[in-house]
């Protein structure tokens, strides 16, 4: 509750796992205060709180979201308030090189939370960015180099002197090569089993958490009570559910191995003892009141078969899965990782346990490819995850099977629905903009959705138009034309920024009269005032106020407009707008005409263009014809035999070029 | 010889290690024949009789180029002729799904060469693709997973019986995980050191490799003949070396660890005792006469300080590193990585030994971080050959160490020269497309570079005209423009394709007169018809006669046109033609005017006029301007230091968005 408080008074951007925003941001979205300070320190503090009240969380979403916010902190603005000036520094001035920067960010989150440096790497190339170039492969790696040589530097020290948990393995790191793993091609048909049966229930997890969070998203509007009574909520049916359970568990003697011999809850070590007398343990228990990663670490040991009671571990499963559903949508900072894994293992366990002799594979090891199945099936990622749990593991003999059990369980669950940080996009209304093209695309001309009333400016524009079309209209980019005296015929001479725009009104360097503006204009203002402002700080045109004489006045737009936009002609498919748009990163696209005898521009695109909410808004008919979106459509089941139906036409798109 | 000769005679397209076409083909560049089956054939069998024949080549290029060769089979019309027809393969018919299917074979071939799966994918990924979905990354890790347990079923079934060496780790497969390698922050001077000689190394490397192949390719130019006696030549110097260096190195008693004893050359086993009595070796013979495989597991296996005499260690160095750069200009089936691998794990043992005492680390892991500071000095990769290592020595505990040299050694060789397969893309003259924008780009517009007469057809079109362009000029594609009577001005309806053209010739359905055609006519044509052929095999115009009758009828292109092209208006710069060129994929550009008084198409850009060689050729004042193009200075060194100062010049093309 202490969590849900400060999020929500001070950082409501730093609630859920953040994973989805930085997805979102790289995409190209900026989501406001998503990197601010505040909700900086708020995901730090509050993902302590959440994790250490035994809330089913993780802490690996947030460690990325923390990793990207550390990242944006090497803002041009903020430097230069703290006196950190330098030539270098200019790079920073610009989207992209703040997305690298940001993508770097996160991949050294992900490599600390799993000390997974790879891991990290490839989670960022595969669930988080949208663009990637091999420079940035290299950049990332470098993080995440780095990430491990400190981390190896610090856990060589804490293992010398007393650093709490740390040092012995706080983070994840569970060391199951002791013995050898054998497999054999026997063995195959059980593995295909286990990713079937993990994508499925990976896509129920999916489904039942989106239907969840729909739900808290109503209570959560509501207001800072009704959130705290429902993390009470969610914190009271979790401690209910620990504590009771344990006491339908039976008693079983303590292992020999162990060294600390059984403990009583509260104190470290693998084994509880609950209700039981001492040297006896009880496993449900032990399970419940480990944490997650001393949890994992068992589930994943092997040639431990007698540790677990098979009812303990199917009870354990469903709690775990329940409660991973319910507890995400707490307005806190919370991952999903980690309950996932958690999860997937007790899944695998149950495999095993319920297969018994019939098969030789050690228990352990069903529980690091239930770990991947589940994971296949909830977040859809593949070659990181891969990665992570074989980095986790420390046994690359396990790559063949996990690999397959990825694979399985992915292709099964994408059968049945999005997966989950899509879905969270899609819940908080992100304009995400994917990769792919959709089919009824092809079936549109981009005119066809550039709608609304076209804004323009001329060369030479006066004060007054420009800031009344800036106040009533919501547009960051305005196409500029030249028109007689100027040129002979109308032409398109650029594209225009909101920004620039509201920099040029701030300076009050107008004209006169409707001429060109000298050709040292350009001098009077430095890049720097044209860099772009941290998302959400830049002056708004609210904030400026000019005189009746001033209005009267005119500016010069030539030198300030980007002569070189991007366009397309207006009878262009919106598919293969859509490529252009998303492979080379645009965020306006001017329409042209076919024919020259109109305006030179008759529209603008932005993101929003290509949703499919607004272009079902426009051309209804499209839902209801053969081009139907599937995602409209209601049952999961429907959905798939649809998608086999239209597989080919999903496909035929990629043909265009 | 043998395979010089099969080479030159069969499929010339075989030589070399193929990871430069398979690269180029991937960029977009269909070089003839690189995936032909008698290219196929010639590959594996050349690469064979080269590898056995003890040059010092490497057999993991050409897996590469095998891999890729296997995935181009699955081509249209070769399944066409084997009466192998289905639904599916009309996804096989365009450009984007051969190369996605070429880049999941060229995994294959690492993930195969290496038994490292996730090295594969990320070789692809970084060395080999120029456009990556996150769709392909997961194609590509599932076709290395298969490859993965296929191995490891094979593996285990020659365990049993009897597969020669095969199962033996014929393949690279080092277990150096016998002893826990133990490091210090005390050690990372050292390792600094390491990766910025290897660096220096590489590129050295590098350099008098390209001169070398100057050198080899004039030569090899002027006929079978000399390739022979080059081969032979090169032959008889590796032989020589080989069996004469060993006579100066002293002899040392057999350890005991080893099972099979001191051999004669010509078995199996690690240690030859070449002209030492029984019981003893001769170091610098075992190294020499092992296969490259077997030599990079003694270099990497730990706790073998005293096996390699200083003297033996640093003459095997030179001799790797001196036949690595005379072995690959041989017209044969040849791959790079092995003997880079080879080269840089006997440099690190060199490091290790000249440290001595003062340094607690192993010599096997100085080996194994000596490969990676040369891989990453002479080929540039740093994730993929991380990953590769690490999946050689199966020990993870080495990652930190293997990312700092590699990332070291990268970039103390970035700053000398290009890459290895640059340099060989460019020797070949193939016109590779880079993924940045150079400095000079900014300061030209397309219609500045988009030179040379330009061909248009009209929407209907006299048949003589499009015969007579077609034989007159080689260009792809032509642009297509609608004049009165069908439109009111002559406006640009789309582009046309070359090879379509020649399908509606050859199919001589024309119209008596200059008129639209009924819209029936695309019944008359499947897809089929116009599916891509594979590489070379499409028709030529002079394949097609046409009468004189016909030679004055008309078609109608209209039906058959792609009426939305990508368009640039003339005034954009060349660096946001050449983004918007190279993040689409594109092959053709057309370029409209700003006004729109004349023509409606300008120009059409393609990728030789983004090659250097074309923009310096008519633009002559580049070179000596500012922004000069660094590659076309001399020494290495002094382009390190003009690479310093244009720094911040090269990178502000990234502030473009």
């Amino acid at each position: 509750m202490f969590s849900v408080t400060i999020t929500s008074y001070i950082a409501p951007a730093a609630a859920g796992s953040g994973i989805p925003e930085v997805r979102a941001y790289l995409n190209g979205v900026d989501a406001p205060d998503i990197f601010s300070t505040s909700t900086l320190l708020v995901k730090i503090v509050g993902c302590i709180a959440a994790v250490s009240s035994s809330l089913h969380v993780g802490k690996a979403g947030p460690m990325v979201h923390v990793g990207a916010c550390i990242a944006a902190l090497f803002d041009n603005e903020r430097l230069h308030k703290y006196h950190l000036t330098g030539k270098w520094l200019k790079y920073l001035n610009n989207d992209r090189d703040r997305r690298d920067l940001v993508t770097c960010g996160a991949s050294a989150g992900v490599a600390a939370a799993f000390r997974s440096p790879l891991g990290g790497v490839l989670f960022a190339l595969e669930s988080l960015s949208s663009w990637w170039r091999s420079s940035l492969l290299w950049r990332a790696f470098f993080t995440t180099a780095v990430v491990a040589i400190v981390l190896r530097e610090l856990i060589d020290v804490c293992i010398r002197g007393k650093c709490g948990l740390f040092g012995k393995g706080g983070l994840i790191m569970f060391d199951v090569t002791s013995t050898t793993i054998v497999y054999h091609l026997v063995d195959l048909p059980l593995v295909i089993l286990l990713g079937v049966i993990g994508g499925i229930l990976g896509s129920l997890y999916n489904f039942l958490m989106e239907k969840v969070l729909k739900i808290y998203k109503d209570i959560n509007e509501k207001g800072i009570g009704y959130r705290l009574v429902l993390a009470g909520a969610i914190s009271l049916i979790t401690s209910c559910l620990l504590f009771a359970l344990p006491w339908f568990a039976s008693c079983q003697p303590c292992p020999d191995s162990t060294k600390e011999g059984c403990q009583r809850i509260g104190r470290t070590g693998n084994f509880k003892n609950f209700q039981c007398p001492s040297n006896y343990y009880n496993d449900l228990a032990s399970l419940f009141f480990s944490t997650n990663d001393d949890s994992i670490r068992n589930l994943y040991s092997s040639g431990s078969h007698e540790l677990f009671d098979q009812y303990s571990i199917i009870i354990s499963f469903l709690v775990s899965y329940f409660l991973g559903i319910v507890s995400y949508g707490v307005v806190a900072p919370a991952g999903l990782f980690v309950p996932i894994i958690l999860t997937g293992a007790i899944y695998g366990r149950c495999v095993g346990m319920l297969m018994g002799s019939r098969s030789s594979l050690d228990h352990g090891l069903y529980a690091v490819l239930g770990s991947a199945s589940f994971l296949g099936g909830t977040m859809r990622m593949t070659v990181s995850v891969c990665v992570i749990i074989l980095e986790l593991t420390n046994n690359l003999l396990l790559l063949p099977l996990v690999m397959l059990v990825l694979l399985i369980s992915k292709t099964v669950a994408d059968s049945f629905s999005g997966n989950i940080y899509d879905l969270i996009l899609q819940l908080k209304g992100i304009p995400y903009l994917k990769g792919h093209t959709e089919p009824y695309m092809r079936q549109l001309t981009v005119s066809g959705v550039a709608m609304g009333p076209l804004r323009i400016f001329n060369g030479v524009e006066k004060v007054s138009n420009i800031v009344h079309v800036l106040e009533t209209t919501g547009h960051h980019g305005f196409p500029v034309i030249d028109e007689p005296p100027f040129s002979s015929t109308p032409v398109l001479f650029g594209l225009v920024l909101r920004s620039h725009l509201i920099v040029l009104l701030k300076k009050r360097d107008f004209l006169p009269t409707c001429r060109l503006t000298s050709a040292g204009i350009t001098k009077a203002y430095s890049s720097d005032d044209f860099a772009k402002k941290s998302s959400g700080k830049g002056d708004r045109i609210e904030d400026i106020e000019l005189s009746e004489e001033e209005m009267e006045m005119f500016i010069d737009l030539h030198p300030f407009t980007n002569t070189s936009p991007f366009t397309v002609v207006e009878t262009m498919s919106l598919a293969k707008a859509l490529i252009l748009f998303r492979e080379v990163g645009l965020r306006h696209l001017l329409v042209v005409p076919k024919t020259s005898s109109r305006s030179p521009v008759v529209g603008i695109l932005t993101r929003h263009d290509f949703m499919p909410e607004h272009i079902f808004g426009l051309h209804p008919l499209l839902m209801k014809g053969r081009w139907k979106k599937l995602k409209f459509e209601g049952s999961p089941f429907v959905r798939y035999f649809r998608g086999l139906l239209l597989g080919s036409a999903n496909n035929s798109v990629s043909s265009e070029f």
